[in-house]
């Protein structure tokens, strides 16, 4: 994605703690998602097509580098992270769908709907969705149910009409409006932004850390999900298929405002390294303890998928 | 429906208790739907379009009925009642969906997708489903969190995968199947049996009842549950679509196996009526407490609609 020959290299720290995640969640799904033994099984398999051996298990990831921080049981960051997937790959399952962004491949497999069929992808969301809060409400969460009902309002609230589904409208609204650079920032943190908000505010949520003490990560969030954002942009414009897994050159043909359209190439990445270098700061005071936080926020913007 | 001069009258009391129901659904979903002054304004017209001004409530009022007979405060059962009806409602939308039932009417209005379009119907089903359990999570539903969680994980059941949505995936099977009567009761019991399950159950959770004290009302809803599902393909056999609302004559077409098909008119309606004296058998302890719940089962299968 850049001319830096570093580009690709991710930390070995990082990379240890993305593959622990990534293996931590595809077993996970695979103990949740058995397929029962009567016509359902069709509904089980489409849901673990979409949920098992793929993506990048960034908010999975953001939910233990944020409960580390706080210093709180990594067990319960899973089954946070676990949930918060849930909504993720609901969410790719129905935007992928033919009324919606009409994607054939994603993370280089077919979409469900092309491997099973659309009823059955509509269901499998609709599933995902509902395993999503079935997850965080039950007590193997947390022993606390103050701390799983602040989750769940939290999670809904992010991933509802005032989050990522509301973000998801506005991106519908967006191919026949004239965005302007306030209204695509607005659009993106309801979008991806207010998921990943609460990825990092989980684990402050589970370690009971009151509000004042979320400020720095609140203010990390804000600056990552925009620049996770402007690179999803310019990975739409310049990478490829092979890499990304899924379809490219859709926003610019779909004529829709981006950061990338709005700022062009170059402005737009360095964009994209001054909100890393802004987030970065923000963790300052935390020193060692936020180093993972460090290497998330450098790969955000150079990752290539 | 029936011969019999008195169907349509339905008992004063249950028609004051549905309308005031009703009522206040429709208040409490136009107090939560208020569109935003952004482009998210048409997903909120969408929820609206779909949540305000119909239907019969009668999941809203089952949970209503179930708190009065456990004593519980109707303000919790109203907060409980509008999340099941969003979970509904969600369920009908995505349901009448081209790809799913491709249904043009609903409630005697164009559904969701015809109204807008495919695109906004998803996220305005998305959108309903994930409010759902901001509602119930939020501490206005009950003080006791244990209560909300309790609240959570069941209704997340009753419609995720091993309830109403597992129950769709087998609707969706059973065209190309050959099911017989087990497996017929076995699909509704999921898809419209585990939600009525939980309306009622919904009133001893908030009264913190426990479990030998729920059999009765258990029994009861396996009973009306599965009479409202014979009453439906009645419905769908003998009813029209002004009355209902909606189209009929869908199951023989699509060559489904329902009770009627399976049982024939007859039998199917000796069967319903034999449920619905069952159900009201299992609260003959309640007595006059029971009030409601013997004219609810009754309309259960005499409504025209």
């Amino acid at each position: 994605m850049s001319a830096d020959p570093a580009v690709g290299v991710v930390p070995l720290a990082l990379k240890g703690a993305m593959d622990q995640v990534a293996g931590e969640i595809d077993r996970a799904f695979d103990r949740l998602l058995t397929p029962p033994g009567d016509s359902r099984a069709r509904l089980f398999e489409a849901m673990r097509h979409a949920a098992i051996g793929g993506g990048k298990r960034l908010r999975p990831l953001l939910v233990r580098a944020s409960a580390d921080l706080f210093h709180v049981d990594r067990m319960p960051a899973l089954r946070v992270g676990l949930a918060i997937e849930a909504i993720h790959v609901y969410s790719l399952v129905h935007d992928d769908l033919p009324c919606m962004d009409d994607d054939d491949l994603r993370r280089g497999r077919p979409t469900v709907h092309k491997a099973f069929d659309e009823a059955t992808a509509v269901l499998a969301g609709d599933s995902l969705h509902a395993l999503a809060f079935e997850l965080l409400a039950d007590p193997e969460t947390h022993p606390d149910p103050f701390v799983r009902c602040e989750l769940l309002v939290e999670l809904a609230r992010a991933s509802g009409p005032s989050g990522m589904a509301g973000g998801q409208m506005m991106d519908l609204v967006a191919e026949d409006a004239d965005f302007d650079i306030a209204a695509v920032t607005r659009l993106q943190q309801l979008k991806t932004g207010a998921l990943i908000g609460f990825c990092l505010e989980a684990g402050a949520i589970l370690g009971h850390v009151p509000a004042e003490g979320r400020r720095a990560i609140r203010a990390y969030s804000r600056d990552i999900g925009l620049a996770f954002q402007i690179a999803d942009d310019l990975l739409d414009v310049e990478g490829t298929a092979e890499a990304t897994g899924k379809a490219v050159g859709k926003d610019a043909a779909a004529g829709k405002a981006t950061f990338v359209s709005l700022l062009g190439v170059e402005r737009a990445r360095r964009q994209a390294e001054i909100l890393v270098d802004q987030a970065i700061g923000h963790l300052a005071a935390y020193g060692a303890e936020a180093t993972l936080f460090r290497s998330i926020a450098r790969y955000v913007v150079d990752r290539d998928r």
